[in-house]
């Protein structure tokens, strides 16, 4: 059976994504902080990691990137999840005035500020992360608390959906990344990184290999290194149509016009799944 | 005296910006979400602004762009901080092994990994924001209690510093922009948003301009929108060495060559100041 670690705990929106993209016929090993996801990758100590890498809200998980560059584990997948966020209660015949508090971290009341700003009554109670929310009202078994959590999530924990879908923002998305030890040898989709000298135009020359070859650039991102304002790394995703060889001769020219250049990852582009 | 709309409450990293960017001598009024700072200026509660747009950790903050393509207000000016946190309690006294419990916002726990694992028995008791742990502090007078938090939010609410910079992470810093309803007529540097269509070399042929006048690229996102995925919008930041012409010559030609394009603002760029 493969072993799957993956950022949080039980009904964590990692943990959800390594059940919809290998089943439910894994072994799941959690871990509290991305760098531990990656780590027990290269301890042989699972077989692949599931870690967030961009939310359409937040923007990029930079810490994804930076143990993806340091530990030089591969992007081997993606899945993409449609955030849904709900009040669970222990049991469903509580009225929601006579809810007192509710647990969740402090992203989960942002994303549903109305909900919160009509029923005021509730008090907020901060959590490390959305899933301990909902295990931590599984412990204390009190029927005047609620959590903020998925559906998935009040499943694994055995917990009643009090109200559905309080999120404000409908059109949440994380993509989150099956990170593995050894490289695909197929795929549609790749990531890379690379640097080039901070000067007028440079950027602009690392790119013209890939529109030679007509590829799809799917994102790109600068990354802000504060302290030092004329050294830049950029990460660039591609549809590259199953085409490796275009994919490599690019990669060959990139080489030319970079300082430093890798390939974070070749795989299959990501379905997307509702929580 | 010029009144000044911030994120979060007295002490939080946009107060700080805001009192190193205007000086002391400004009213400042608080506000919960980076929206509410954008809603006063809209409704002329405030003169200018100060929000956060980039951290050198966690990448940037897409609330801030979002509200700038919104609401039409402008980017006038930039500071950025390099970001401390330090244990606080109520008297200087205590020894940390007596510290029972510490107040922060997870984000504050997880820049300090290291310190709270080699001081395992302190509790984490999480809240909305670092400013906000220092005032329960404040209330709670407990001197075997504490909070991760700045040495000027230390300052404000007349806490001891018990332990100097205890973040993991020693070059973290936050870039803050400030807000107006006026835009500016010089500076050296320029932020835009546009989109393009999604075929290839579209971004190519958009950045063609700007480095045919040689100008310097400090920063380049592409937005995220996962349900459209064939829709884009890209935030850019350039160095313009105060040549307006070439600028406005610049945003002239990417019309032609973008669906869509923005300038969200010309400014100074930002000195840096420790917390």
């Amino acid at each position: 059976m493969k072993k799957i670690a993956y950022l949080g705990i039980p009904g964590s929106f990692s943990f959800i994504a390594a059940k919809k993209y290998f089943g439910e016929k894994i072994d799941m090993l959690k871990n509290k902080a991305i760098k531990n996801v990656f780590m027990n990758l290269m301890r042989h100590k699972a077989d692949y990691g599931v870690v967030p890498v961009e939310n359409s809200t937040t923007g990029s998980i930079l810490e994804t990137y930076d143990q993806l560059m340091e530990s030089g584990m591969t992007i081997c997948g993606e899945i993409r999840l449609k955030i849904h966020q709900n009040l669970l209660g222990i049991e469903d015949d509580i009225r929601l005035k006579d809810i007192i508090k509710c647990y969740s971290h402090p992203q989960g009341f942002s994303q549903c500020e109305s909900f919160f700003e009509s029923h005021s009554w509730i008090k907020p109670v901060f959590t490390s992360d959305t899933a301990t929310a909902a295990e931590i009202l599984t412990q204390k078994k009190q029927k005047n608390e609620a959590a903020i959590a998925s559906h998935e999530t009040a499943k694994i924990y055995g917990l009643k959906i009090l109200k559905n879908d309080i999120e404000d923002n409908k059109n949440n998305f994380t993509r989150f990344v099956i990170i593995g030890n050894k490289k695909n040898k197929s795929g549609n989709k790749a990531s890379i990184a690379f640097s080039v000298k901070h000067i007028p135009g440079s950027l602009f020359m690392a790119l013209r290999p890939y529109v030679d070859l007509g590829l799809n650039l799917t994102k790109i991102e600068s990354r802000p290194i504060f302290g030092k304002t004329w050294e830049y790394i950029f990460f660039i995703d591609f549809e590259i149509n199953n085409d490796l060889r275009s994919f490599q001769e690019m990669i060959n020219e990139m080489k030319d016009v970079t300082d430093f250049i890798t390939v974070l990852g070749l795989y299959n582009k990501g379905e997307i799944y509702e929580t």
